[in-house]
This record gives C-alpha cells, sequence and structure tokens, in this order.
C-alpha cells in the first residue's frame, strides 16, 4: 500500500448554471476562467485541510486543457496562490482521469517521503470549446475546479492497487485538434473553425469502452486478488448519461457508484475528485472505506485506483 | 538511490538547417512537424535499446507546449508506435524542464515495481510560435525530439538525489499566452497575433536564474552531502548562449558542463534529453559516472537531478 491520506479538498463551480431537459450544467461568465476556478478550488481545500501554502510541498495541475501553452498550467496557479514560495509545480495530463493519474504518480513520491502534502488541482473549461452542432457534447459538459491535498500519514490508507491502459485505436473519438503545434492558432478561420471546438464521437468511445473496460476490471481484480465486493463506494468519471449501462457491464450495483450526471454533467478533468468531494461531504463514504475510482478519458485511457480512505 | 538504468535513446532533428550568425538552428519544414519528430525519436530509441514496443510499460511525453489541446500527446505518439496494445500513455510538464520531470517522477515507480521500462519522449518545435521581431530568441531556439528507454537494473545505479523549485515571480518572463483557455484560438487577429507567439523577457529570466541558482545549488549539495567533485559531468538545458555565465555562477568548471549552443540551439523540451544523447555518444559520459542534470524552465521552475549512469 501507498500510504497517503486525503487532508482536504474544495470545488470551485461557475455562477452561470443553464439547463438541458432537467440537465443542469455549469459555464463560465463574466470575470471567471479557468485559472480563477483552479485558484478557488485550491484556497477551498487548504481551508479545508486546516493548512497554509507553506505546507504544500508541490503544487500538480491535472486538468486536460492548460490556461496557455507555456507556463505549464501549476505554474500560473503556483502565482496566484504561492507567489514568493519555491514550491515546485508541474502539470500532469491524462485528459479526463488526470487527477486519478496525479494521485497514482504523486502517491508514490508521498510514500518514498519525497513529499508531504500534495495539492492536486483539476480544472476545466470545456464550454470555451464546445461545438453547438454537437448537441451530445454541447449539452453534456459543465466547467468547473477540483482540488485535493494529498499527505503522508502513519496509519494504514492509502493506494493499494491501481492502473492504468491507454488504447489509441480511440484516440480520434474524442479531441480538440486546433490550438498547439498540430493546428496552429493563426490558420483559425470561418472554414477551420470546427478544427478549435471539442469534437467527440460518443457512440466510438461508449463502445471500444465496453469492449475494453470489462476485462480490464477482471484483470485489476484478479491481479489484486480483489472481489467486486471489496469496493465499498465506486467514484466513477461522469462521462455521459450511459453510466448506469457502463457500471452494469462492470457488475458494478446502483447502490455501489456515484451518478451526478444529471446535476453537473461531464466536467472533464475535474469530475472525478468532484465527485470524491461530494461523496465525501455527502458521507457516502467514511473512515476506512475501500473506494474505487474510475474513469475513460481521450486517448482512449482508463485509469482504475482503489484506495482506503 | 532510486535504481534505473538508461537502456537505449534516440534525437530526430528537422531536415531544415538555419545559420544565424553561426549559430546552427534546426527548422521543421514540409511533412515534418512536431508528431513525427517525436515518433522518429522514440523508434531510434528502441532500436537503441533493442526492444520491441511490447516491452515497454508506459509511455510519456515530457513536452512543453502539446500536439493538440486534447487528448494529451502521448496518446497521440501511442497512435502511431504503439497501437493495437494497451500501453499507458501520460503527459508531464515543466516546461523546459519536463525529460528531467518525468525521469525524476517515473524513477519512484520504477523502482518500487510498478514498471520495468518507461519511453519518455520530449518534443518540441518552437519555431512554429516564434516571433520574428523577438531577435532574441527568434534567433535562439530550434525544433527536435529526443527519446529515452529508461528501466528498471539490478545493479548500483540510477538517481541519487533531485529537486525542483518554481519561483512564480517569473511565471511571465516566458510564455505563449494564447492557443488554449486563457486566450482562445477564435479570439486570433492580426491585431492580437503577438498574443499566441513564444514571448521572453531573457534578461529577467537570466537576472531571477543567477538570483535563485547559486542557493539552490547550495541547498542540493548540502542536503545531499555532496561536493561539486562528486560531479563528473553536468548536463545542463541549453537555455542560452549565457550558459558559460550560469556555469561560473554556480562553480562549474568549463570542461564540466556540455555547450551545444551554438550547434543546435534551445529546443525547448528536448534540449537536457538531446544533451545526455550527445554525452553519451560522443562518450563524454561513461559507465559508473555520476551526472547532473539541471535547466531551468518558464515558470520559473528549477530542475536538479544527481544520478549515477
Amino acid at each position: 500500500m501507498r500510504k497517503i491520506k486525503i487532508s482536504g479538498y474544495g470545488m470551485s463551480l461557475p455562477k452561470n448554471i443553464v439547463n438541458f431537459n432537467g440537465q443542469i450544467r455549469y459555464r463560465i461568465s463574466g470575470d471567471e476562467n479557468q485559472l480563477s476556478l483552479a485558484v478557488s478550488a485550491c484556497k477551498k481545500a487548504l481551508i479545508s485541510a486546516k493548512k497554509e501554502i507553506e505546507d504544500i510541498d508541490c503544487i500538480v495541475s491535472a486538468s486536460a486543457v492548460g490556461i496557455q501553452p507555456i507556463p505549464c498550467s501549476a505554474a500560473l496557479i503556483h502565482e496566484k496562490i504561492a507567489k514568493g514560495s519555491d514550491i515546485p509545480a508541474l502539470d500532469i495530463n491524462t485528459t479526463c482521469t488526470s487527477f486519478i493519474t496525479a494521485l497514482d504518480l504523486m502517491s508514490y513520491l508521498i510514500d518514498a517521503g519525497r513529499y508531504k502534502n500534495v495539492l492536486i488541482v483539476s480544472s476545466d473549461v470545456s464550454s470555451q470549446a464546445l461545438n453547438s452542432k454537437q448537441k451530445e457534447s454541447y449539452e453534456l459538459f459543465s466547467d468547473g475546479a477540483t482540488a485535493f491535498i494529498i499527505s503522508a500519514t502513519e496509519e494504514e490508507e492509502g493506494i493499494i492497487c491501481s492502473l492504468q491502459k491507454t488504447w489509441s485505436e480511440g484516440v480520434h473519438a474524442t479531441e480538440i485538434r486546433g490550438g498547439l503545434s498540430a493546428y496552429l492558432p493563426k490558420n483559425y478561420t470561418e472554414a477551420t473553425k470546427e478544427e478549435y471546438m471539442f469534437d467527440m464521437n460518443g457512440r466510438d468511445v461508449l463502445s471500444l469502452s465496453i469492449k475494453k473496460l470489462p476485462k480490464m476490471m477482471d484483470e485489476f481484480l484478479n491481479k489484486n486478488n480483489l472481489k467486486i465486493t471489496d469496493i465499498d463506494m465506486v467514484i466513477p468519471h461522469q462521462a455521459s448519461v450511459a453510466m448506469p449501462m457502463v457500471m452494469s457491464k462492470l457488475n458494478i450495483e446502483e447502490e455501489k457508484y456515484l451518478n451526478f450526471v444529471s446535476e453537473y454533467g461531464n466536467m472533464v478533468s475535474a469530475s472525478v475528485p468532484m465527485t470524491l468531494c461530494l461523496a465525501l461531504d455527502e458521507k457516502k463514504i467514511k473512515k476506512g472505506d475501500k473506494i474505487f475510482l474510475i474513469g475513460t478519458a481521450a486517448g482512449l485511457t482508463t485509469n482504475m485506483l482503489y484506495m482506503k480512505v
């Protein structure tokens, strides 16, 4: 077990709420932006953990889309919450599952004694790139940010096992192609503008997920000598309204997973940590529970992580 | 010591060479792009390591600027070299020092037995964003890619110690502001175009570096009970022609560091691993040597890493 504990957490939602047939979605407006949401979530996490920024040994931004091409998002967040300090800042990215990947990677450094307290913040404002012609994604995504402070612990708690897989046959099923080196901003025109927008083939993503996930789940459980009943609560990425179908394929019962798609939508990288926030806030998980974080991401990447909280 | 060894490496340079007063720089042209350079470097690294892609347990893209906003660059590279496999793919980013950060982080996972062979590839094509009005950066940067395969080992070799610091008072000294969520591609116009270009205040970067680096170096050496003479060779980021001045401030003698700025320029994230490639190729370092990787990055971030090869 890689011993870590959750010291605190915070989430930040835009003020503006939109509603598509009863599905609530959040959209930044006015002064709000990716950085302001990320900073607000970090500040709440520090308060929740009863820590000062000086207690933090590393700031990790674990988001899908960055704030700027240069520097990394963590450095821009650092300026707002840690200016004057020398806390290292870095980005880790596996799109929608960036939080799980960051938690997974940083747990090794905490367990090895390199860092005591790591701030991981996930923020995405997909509304800025949504294509109103693609109703499925336009009405699914929300903006938001979530931050967690993960700390060293003496207790028997932490990450028991984790697994990531990437199947690149799905790499073009979820994309924003334009904005960086492949499609430069200077080539933006009325004719090319959709290259710079979110482009998801939901059917392809779902069909590849259903083909790959049950086998990966079996491998994960078998390799680690686990049964599905060893999981107290599943914290899934809020990928889409198809969540119940995917959970059923993984033999996860309805009362064992948290579905907030109607209330919050898919917040890209912020969804998994936000689901974990809500689970903690609503006392759906308690000290000592064994939880299972799972998410699919553009790639197609899937992360699974089993931890005792 | 986090036990790892270098199993193989490869670098990829664009065909087109430009020359500014005797300083050689590389620029992509024709079919070349960030992805093609990265893929070529990965293939060379696999050949050099005498490994097949099936031997690789994780693909890490450690670049400053991504290929697309979504998905992460490692997934796009995965499609070209690992399609049909389930090798996990992820990005790690601290701009120019991304390779050192990735090596640093992934060494914990290799040492803990999570992965045996990790492919780390750094690629950047800054020429696509350079501003011809900023002569200093326009004539300094090159495009390129470098890949390393890092493996578990039974020998007494690997990372002895490492340190990262970020001082965000320098966060705006090196930027590409536009292309992602802060400045959207749709706002690109003749009037705003410089927001989407590389913008570096070399004087600010240098003055902050000189203020911070000697203290960090002292801390690094003292904390780890090292003397400057314990370093056999310094592998620095090829940041600028000011390298000799910075090295002198760190009390590193001229024959102890590798300066390829005239021959290759600053290749952003690809510079540190490329310098390591050249050092290995030119037998400037030999088995058992203790090397010191050091680089400054937009942030301002600095990474130091001391390892036995």
